[in-house]
């Protein structure tokens, strides 16, 4: 998608072990109207897969999430982070571990809000290791529901987080692949 | 704004303590086409206010935040919730206590983000006793920034929050205004 990848060239700011600061229009200050933009590119996408319901996690795949339900018509249920749970009954839960912040949190959905007939496309920020993706696919097989998609904002894909999605044969669709970040701050696409 | 009365009154769930859960279409599983309308009228009421950026805390003010600023086509900024915080140089930081949860977070929000120029307007998904305006508040005084209006989804008006907005002479809109939550479970608005 070239407004993101003109956004990251522009934006993005490239740090130390691989990492990407994308926080100036993704994942602290958001641009609205890219948020929009790429909800409709979702909704393109995924046409196909008469998606009923979205998930993602809180907080960075609200806002791409909530715009890919407004163009599928379709509601978003967002995942909550917790250090821990005692009381988890009523809850779908799953544990996700961050390489970012080195400590593992539980995400959880409530059983309400997820039903057996439900063709769900999850969306989410970013896929590096694939760890939050994995902790939602876990929710999935638990609540016995399909995935029939992913949808990522931005992939690393020197990163191992696609495998999981490609061996489980789910439609994977990244808006901005990056291949490399490079010693002097360049960002290379596929 | 009576879509919003209409879907309070159909999925709301009235608990004990002035509790009212939403969490079917508000801040668990989201409601997209609702939070497009919802921008809209945010939009509408804080039309002549020439808002710059948009303030919220996340996570479940990031959906009404983020169509507002579709609606207003400015960017958004959603404060970052975190236990504690030991490096803050360039972080604005305030502290909030939640009385559903018993506990303090502190809010933050990047210093790149907020400029003295900026117009504020802040978002959020309920007003109760006040305390997430109140550190949003907090965070624009230190960035000598400019306030110009509060927009609320759902305000329990019997509760004290708004006072320190109407202290301030900042515009509030809350687009649901809730006078009771009665023990048989019904919502009485204003």
């Amino acid at each position: 998608m070239k407004l993101l990848e003109d956004k990251i060239k522009s934006e993005g700011i490239v740090l130390p072990n691989n990492v990407l600061k994308v926080d100036g229009f993704l994942n602290h200050q958001v641009d609205a109207q890219l948020m929009f933009e790429i909800g409709k590119e979702f909704g393109r996408l995924f046409k196909k897969q008469n998606v009923t319901k979205i998930l993602t996690v809180e907080s960075s795949g609200i806002a791409p999430a909530v715009m890919t339900g407004l163009a599928m018509d379709v509601p978003v249920v967002f995942a909550r982070k917790h250090k821990s749970l005692t009381l988890t009954d009523d809850l779908y839960t799953a544990s996700v571990y961050s390489y970012t912040k080195q400590t593992s949190n539980q995400i959880s959905i409530s059983k309400r809000f997820i039903d057996e007939e439900d063709r769900v496309l999850i969306i989410d920020d970013f896929l590096a290791n694939g760890q939050a993706i994995s902790g939602l696919l876990d929710i999935a097989d638990a609540a016995n529901i399909d995935v029939v998609g992913v949808g990522i904002v931005i992939e690393k894909t020197f990163q191992k987080g696609s495998q999981i999605i490609k061996d489980r044969d789910i439609q994977l669709e990244s808006l901005a692949r990056i291949k490399a970040l490079t010693d002097d701050g360049q960002v290379e696409f596929e």
